[in-house]
């Protein structure tokens, strides 16, 4: 049980994957497994299934999919050799009735045969590649969470899902927004570009420095907001859809998948 | 001589070309022979080219070049069959000691043996793709010319030239602004990406009503002004360095070439 000593930004998916199985890594992901896409899950029963994929198909820029397993499966090999959905995530979220009713740190105990899992892409791979490309990601640096919010953005509902978009603001001067739009358009499998730069009010947020999720950050005089469709959107989706029963991952606590970053650029 | 009244969208190239060397055509170009990439010229002694060719090289942006004749010669196969540069133009600039002496509409008595010619990308074609992509751009819009800007962004000096940016703008709603930013990327050779967005005020611009070039345009207030590196910084170059003897072509009266919009796209 002391591997989570061991794990670091040069940690393999498959170690990070057998920390979080063995119950040695029970924290973020987040910084560890460098280079490697980490995804957001979202686990229903195959009734909801279908109804889901059609919502996700109709809204890829906040659930954008890159893989569906198939109904009662624990393995996706998609995603990474010898990964259990239902073990390999440090932290999951189960839901009941439309609330968050427990947090576990292993599902086995709770797995359905008729579960269906989706793999949704994350803004940590455009991260790194707006990293790499020199930009400074001022939550990183302020050593914070992200910060998101609701939206007055309705989403296209579909299969018995809807809601409002939920998005991820992350300031810059104009020139490093400009190349931000850049970057990110080469990865729409994980968010792609922005939905929104500027004003806030005009996509219904009305305090850019009281987050409805993560934490706040400075924003400088000279500096424009941007916004982008985040992964907090499909869990509120399901909250306010009420579903009856869906596990999804805790915030921060991804399923790390063998997937390069690099190869989800599109050129 | 009647050959402008059958000028339009539809006309080639060539007919374009001919129109200008025959005298029928003295007006802009705006809105000819759409499909076809129109180029800013620059034209100088030899004495100087190497210089200017080095400054184009330093600053891409404002100054993206197509093609360089040899010396002295009145063709360009890069840019067109049956292309004579001292004649297909509708209006020439003539500079002398840094000033615009004259405005010409055939420049072979002003020809040289030692003259070269630099074809710069135009915005034009950008434009030509943003409007196929839905966008709406506002000075065409309003039928008025793009409003275009002095600024504090100092050029990198290089061969003998240096100055500020000249940029042109053109204001969007934010999610055009960020679909523009994606499409002009595609674009390097005819300016590319923008340089800025959002406060003028922090690239040097006092009034957006007041252009020093082109003409003004609305702007909503929920619109963005975006900001491109413009055609008209080489000329403004030519002007501040004092040049002793340089041709141009006179502005909105381009070179039409038979090199198709489409061809200059990355990807």
């Amino acid at each position: 049980m002391t591997t989570i000593a061991h794990l670091n930004a040069r940690s393999t998916p498959q170690a990070v994957r057998m920390a979080a199985r063995e119950g040695s890594l029970a924290g973020p992901t987040s910084g560890l497994a460098n280079g490697y896409v980490q995804v957001n899950l979202v686990i229903l029963p195959e009734s909801q299934a279908a109804g889901f994929l059609r919502f996700c198909q109709a809204n890829p820029k906040p659930c954008p999919l890159l893989a569906v397993s198939e109904p009662g499966s624990r393995s996706c090999t998609l995603l990474g050799r010898d990964l259990d959905i239902a073990t390999d995530v440090p932290a999951y979220r189960i839901y009941r009735h439309g609330k968050v009713s427990d947090t576990r740190h292993d599902v086995s105990d709770d797995w359905r045969d008729d579960l269906v899992t989706f793999a949704l892409g994350c803004s940590f791979t455009f991260e790194h590649a707006l990293i790499e490309a020199g930009l400074s990601i001022r939550h990183i640096e302020e050593s914070r969470n992200v910060p998101m919010f609701n939206t007055s953005v309705p989403l296209t509902s579909a299969g018995g899902f809807g809601g409002n978009l939920v998005v991820s603001m992350r300031p810059f001067a104009a020139a490093d927004a400009i190349r931000a739009i850049q970057i990110t358009t080469r990865y729409p499998q994980v968010h792609g570009s922005p939905v929104h730069l500027g004003d806030p009010s005009l996509i219904g947020i009305s305090d850019l420095s009281t987050p409805d999720y993560g934490d706040s950050v400075s924003v400088g005089k000279d500096e424009i907001p941007v916004f982008w469709a985040c992964g907090v959107t499909p869990q509120q989706v399901l909250i306010d859809s009420g579903v009856e029963f869906a596990i999804t991952h805790s915030p921060g606590h991804m399923l790390v998948t063998d997937i390069p970053d690099s190869s989800l650029a599109l050129f």
